[in-house]
């Protein structure tokens, strides 16, 4: 194998491909990337057990050949030569030298025919959504997905394609996140992909209006991009019937500015330790929300003006569900929606249908 | 105790008496700011067992008083306030309230009584240094200082102030560190600072050309600026004679750029591990160095332009070492001076005598 490619397009190649690397498998071909030279293009891919990314650039190939390189000090080595030209040519005994201007390394590489070879995806029953969109979709849902390893399907996150629509939901023990687009097909899908993978998709994705493909199989889902695809197992398992979860009724509704009510939780929260659940108490009048935490540490009052419809109400929270939400969601003003001090509050967009979240609150000891 | 005052000044101010507050001190009021309120300035002083930092601002002081706050939590609900006036005011039980505009806090504060008091420290013998000229004295040395905790000597920074010169010196047994500037005195001054102290120091002291003076006594050093005064006790025992330690002479002058002899170390260093002392070896030749460091990672080759005086030398070092001193350099072009390939290098800038960095080689076994 004798190739020559620009060292930032290789360095960025290498970068995404890495991504799939997390170090937690036992193969060490795994702890690898996959180099394949063929055509003048480098396909550069790495891989663990749930997911593999495949990314290709354009190369001067003088003798096509596929090796494994370990896949950190390979990223160092191309990290630190000078901007220019980088030839890569194996050697005997399983050496690969890498050459820029005036710097040589040689170092050992592994055999191509040891990596496992990637799922076959027949990519019809294809999805297209703006990447920016997809982006801002799994980073609204993905802080959500549980911690807890004992409910492995509470680790991912689930695609439902349904009537037009693209929902993403993630949910805990605690909260439950709902992301929705409108998506231009008739098909109906289920699906769990891990969350480690999209939070991972998501670091790729880009902020524009390119769309990225999905195509779905009976065990894996595929993202398409221009360079790079990326291919996830989903996980086994039939996801929670989240709708049964979401309130049909309330009896509070509350306008609020996002950033104010954030700002007063974070302070608030100062006050709030671990060993009384992060516990903060809100106080819904008329035309205020108080927020009131005390510890050990001291007490605090927050006031935040609001818009109320309803009857007031006492309700209690762990500050860090609430948090999260609050950073999570866009838009300037939120509508929340309460029912009584011990059923779940819904916060929404004032101006959109395009996220739901739902926190329970923490009962009071009266 | 009442006053209000800005809160991005006492932010600021925190931020600074902070720096003193390293939570290594066994006694619980040292985790503490003491805060001062007395005719329209508010002194806010942090400490531990061996530095103290003392910070002013304005503040509007309707009843004068002395208290102590948690470093931690009033730094923190400081920060989330609103940038608006604060008030702060001691009620009862020893409770402090915090107010800025719909935010109260209410939080315990310790007896200033028990605070430590300061070293009194007659400010005459003061010395002036441009702060930005110390801060870049500071960095360009105290990477040098010992880790090693059983030679405390050599975790300061010797200040040696002698024939109108201020000299700072750091060595450990690998290397040695040099920084000279001009000072305006006939005094003579030898004194050992504990590094760490300076390393805050020099946190505080601004890219500006005013000046901080400077004041000794026997078992302290006083750095004083505009709002802020530092305290630093004095390491006691003697400093080592490192003039001892600088060779004479030299036999080989080497002329490179800096920038690309730390690329080449970098690079090459890729291929030296812990467990070979992290070994290069440069192969001095009439043009060129020639850079070589290979492991069980594999092998590397680097070549970088000089300019030569002298004989050709194979001589071999400890990347760490020679690359700390030139990430620590500022001069584009440097001078290298050798002796034998076991005698120290020496490296200073080509056109100042403002440093000078000794390195020792790692012998190899022939």
């Amino acid at each position: 194998m004798i190739f020559t490619c620009n060292k930032q397009d290789l360095q960025d190649a290498i970068l995404i491909a890495q991504k799939a690397i997390t170090g937690k498998s036992t193969l060490p071909i795994l702890e690898g990337i996959l180099i394949k030279a063929q055509e003048n293009t480098l396909t550069l891919i790495g891989s663990d057990k749930d997911v593999s990314i495949e990314t290709k650039l354009v190369a001067d190939i003088k003798q096509p050949g596929d090796i494994v390189i370990d896949s950190k000090i390979f990223g160092e080595i191309i990290r630190k030569l000078p901007n220019d030209k980088i030839t890569i040519e194996t050697l005997d005994k399983n050496t690969v030298q890498i050459t820029c201007l005036k710097s040589v390394f040689n170092i050992v590489y592994m055999d191509a025919n040891q990596f496992p070879e990637l799922p076959m995806i027949n990519e019809n029953q294809i999805f297209s959504i703006p990447q920016s969109t997809l982006k801002n979709m799994i980073k609204g849902t993905s802080f959500a997905i549980t911690q807890d390893e004992s409910r492995p399907i509470l680790q991912g996150i689930l695609f439902e394609v349904n009537d037009g629509h693209l929902n993403l939901v993630a949910l805990d023990g605690y909260r439950l996140a709902i992301r929705t687009e409108l998506l231009d097909t008739s098909n109906s899908i289920n699906a769990v992909i891990p969350g480690r993978t999209l939070i991972e998709v998501a670091k790729i994705l880009e902020d524009s209006d390119e769309n990225v493909n999905i195509t779905f199989t009976t065990n894996h889902i595929l993202f398409s991009l221009e360079n790079t695809k990326v291919i996830s197992r989903l996980l086994e398992g039939e996801y929670i019937k989240y709708n049964s979860l979401l309130p049909q009724e309330y009896k509070l509704l509350v306008n609020v500015k996002r950033q104010d009510l954030q700002n007063g939780i974070e302070r608030a929260s100062l006050m709030s330790t671990d060993s009384n659940s992060n516990l903060i108490k809100l106080n819904i009048e008329s035309d205020t929300i108080i927020i009131t935490s005390n510890s050990q540490l001291g007490k605090v009052r927050e006031e935040v003006a609001i818009d109320l419809q309803g009857e007031s109400l006492q309700i209690a929270f762990n500050s860090r569900y609430i948090l999260d939400i609050l950073k999570n969601m866009e838009a300037e003003e939120i509508v929340m929606e309460f029912t009584s001090s011990v059923s779940p509050c819904i916060l929404k967009d004032k101006e959109s249908d395009n996220c739901k979240y739902l926190v329970l609150p923490v009962r009071l000891i009266k």
